[in-house]
């Protein structure tokens, strides 16, 4: 497989994967060949890595080199792999870039630089100067709530007018956006269009979109690509069913700790119980103590 | 001077250097140079590099070990260097962290991390693993509008316990927080508290603040040091004249372009103008156009 | 009709009635009666005024009474009316609502107090001493944009334990909370769950929702009763056809003004050039000018 | 004293007297006389009703216009008194103004409609079409965080052009707002510029501010008023010893609750243990219950 043959659209289950750690500054080596194996064997149609939940921006730069290197020598071009690149620095993103098409990935991902916040024509010029030096086709990711910056429709529409820029993923939670990109898919008949929170996965189906990046997919993949088949193939009484299982996790497993990064801890802990990997976090987070690894124990004894 | 030699507090204008480029990846090394002397014939206290003025974010690690090596070569201990670490990666911000020890700086500076907001709680933590791993001491920066996250007044007392932790720069513009910030300084008699905005540095002074990091004295350092000296010693019609040039700068300087860059825009522009350094932007920002450099002309004739 | 024979749940379409104004505190009485003609004909379950569309803040409370009388009047119990007594103050709320209660309308509907921001704590003591004062049963409004503060999920748990409280207006256009909205159903079988933003109205009655309360109603009503019926019964194909015609309406009708404003000038302009009523807007806003006007004509002639 | 003789500016404390209540409906008489002449004791330049700290938007009508009246009788034009009328409704403003104007009060104060926001365009039509009609003069209430929307320093630029404004309380918190509106007083020497948040009132007018509405001076009249001259007459030792008291004030009587009411809370149970009025609250608060009202008894008896 190459960047020619990503699919076009990627139709199905993207899982953001978490990083499995043993130390500060050290994957959980055998954690992350078990983990991608799990997802793999749950029909996912692609891995993210260094996103978000996969707390990329926490990890060194070694770390997220050695990252891809082991992740695509793992998956060995069974599924794309997409390859997380937001970076506030632009030679940087370039760098990973280049890691990730070493190593064989198939397209990269990228959030706006998320410090001093752009303005859209900041945002475009830089798009404008990045593309054109990148190795890998560009997903564009829209998660506002952490780079304060969005890719409003309008730079969206534009990028679709560069062959190189491929789809979307939008973290919005605003589903009034994600009606707005899908009405913009007559454009780009290959673009892709994802959906990042999962408790909005089988509304972005049934809008029009092409599948979701969704955090829990670390866990049960299976279910998140159930529910993609169901939504997609119009089995609205299944999707409803099992989107209210996800609904269940959302509920339960993302609300253990207080803080925003309680999603990541709940899914790390819940594949630490299941003997999956490690819950080692990256700084400035810290997996849960006892308590809250007695209530995820508890919720997925429940299950 | 050496770390043990830092004034504490330090007292004055900490001018938060721009870093002059002329390349996407290359610092213009003559402007950095004739920067640093214009800066430091202006009666500045010290020297903050890679805070958000000076890009920070945006450059490539190589490039800010240059920096900082560059930097402090040139400074040659005439005043203390303090050196911004901030970053989303514990690890990167410990490697800079050394090469600011080995280049011979004297402390360095810290805002939360800024990707996935941190509870307080974490933030603590977090600090509670960095700090003793620093070869440095370290300073606070709290930038809310940029990080998201604040050093709540809370976590800045619980930091003052530690003696590694030896100050505080405000950029929040929230003078309560500010107010609150020097109520805490009987704790520590030797603890530097700081403020960003320079519109506020009067009051800050006033207030009972140590002095400023202001953009502004990259241009005119003498103009910001004279004023924080008519603040300290109390010539409050002297500040008053001075505080009203600093607004005229903020009013017009800062306001030449649209976007939140436009600050440091206007601070190259004019470097720029005055032949100091070049006024290449690091991505995903620009150097003003001729329109823009035109109206910053006319700003600094009118000087 | 009595407040009795509400439908439990109401299913359906209840459009946001806008007010059509002849001058600064005058109702257009003709048309007012051909608006809710218009409406009526297009298969409504209910009607809503004195909402955000119906511009209720900005309405003296003169004017508020007289129009819940001419409307209760004009409707004739064909549908239910619910009537907004949104208010910082409390009294005045029951005052509105007693107006109602007279005039023969159905329920109340009631957003947060919008001034100081409530805590949720000091909200549900408030809803539990404002509601046994009610004459009607009372919907709560969820529109923490316009209002600060949000009636959380846990507080409408709590509420649904009050059966003179019967239903949820979720104005959020957070997809995750009406999802989990729906969640909380099982607890009232009789509960109402509606969504404002139309372009949210086919996910919200896929996910278990029970219609919309929706502006663009006022002027197209029997496209949004479709709708919802397409959604309702399953009628996948027919439901993204009729979505797609609320998206157009959406990215045109309601974008010609710049500020939030936008909607409400373009509902009372497309009907004013229908011919049902005057397009005055209440202070501090104002009705759209001729450019703006013709872009209106333009749009209803591409339709 | 009429409207003419109101000073020009206006120097000195104007506080924002709290609304003295018994029950829900029912003004505290003599607790309101009592607080009155509290106020006055402590050599105020002024006082204003129904602002924040006055529940203003809590009251009804009815009470609203029974407060002016008792108000001003019970002032007896020692000092000026200034009414807040702000109001979703225009014609509400106006009614209030009026009740102002026969009950003999001095002038009007107004924050923008605080429901959909308007764009800066639409406050200036508002104000264009509101002042003409007002039977008094107005200031101008910057309050961003309650109203959702700023009087943008152009729109106080252009305001100043109309005689019948006469001056600005800015309750933004924001210290270089404050500086730019200072910058625009040499437009208009009879211009009132006071500031809201009493952490800044020695900064406010050292830097050219005309004084303070500050809530605890309903408490501590005389210790503002001494703080506000010691700033104006340069003595800054004394100053910074009167401000420290209040940052003392603030530090404790204000964050004794959790909500953001906690401010109103805690001045009102401060004089109800005074003895000067009750500390009933308009609804949506409600006052201290005892642990609370321990707290804030301690606080007192700190003093």
């Amino acid at each position: 497989m190459n960047p020619h043959s990503l699919p076009a659209p990627i139709r199905g289950i993207v899982p953001p994967m978490v990083t499995p750690l043993r130390a500060r500054d050290e994957i959980d080596v055998p954690g992350l060949e078990r983990l991608i194996e799990h997802i793999l064997a749950g029909g996912v149609a692609g891995l993210f890595i260094l996103g978000t939940t996969g707390e990329g921006p926490s990890l060194s730069y070694r770390l997220r080199k050695e990252l891809i290197e082991r992740t695509c020598h793992q998956v060995r071009r069974r599924v794309p792999v997409l390859v997380g690149i937001t970076d506030t620095a632009f030679v940087e993103s370039l760098n990973a870039a280049r890691w990730a098409a070493d190593a064989g990935a198939d397209a990269v991902v990228l959030a706006p630089p998320y410090y001093l916040p752009e303005g859209q024509p900041e945002l475009q010029e830089y798009l404008d100067h990045l593309v054109p030096e990148l190795p890998l086709p560009l997903f564009l990711y829209n998660m506002p709530a952490l780079t304060k910056v969005s890719f409003e429709l309008e730079t969206v529409r534009r990028a679709m007018d560069n062959p190189r820029i491929i789809g979307l993923k939008d973290s919005s939670g605003n589903m009034i956006y994600f009606h707005r990109a899908v009405g913009l898919l007559p454009h780009r008949p290959d673009w892709t269009l994802l959906i990042g929170p999962e408790e909005m996965l089988a509304d972005a189906v049934f809008a029009g979109g092409h599948g979701g990046v969704n955090g829990g997919a670390n866990v049960f993949p299976r279910l998140y690509v159930d529910l993609f088949r169901a939504a997609q193939s119009g089995d609205f009484l299944r999707a409803r069913e099992l989107h209210s299982r996800v609904m269940w996790i959302s509920d339960n497993l993302y609300h253990v700790g207080r803080h925003p990064s309680a999603i990541i801890k709940g899914i790390k802990c819940a594949l630490s119980l299941l003997g999956i990997c490690d819950d080692f976090m990256a700084e400035p987070f810290h997996r849960f103590r006892e308590p809250e690894r007695d209530r995820v124990r508890e919720f997925l004894n429940g299950l």
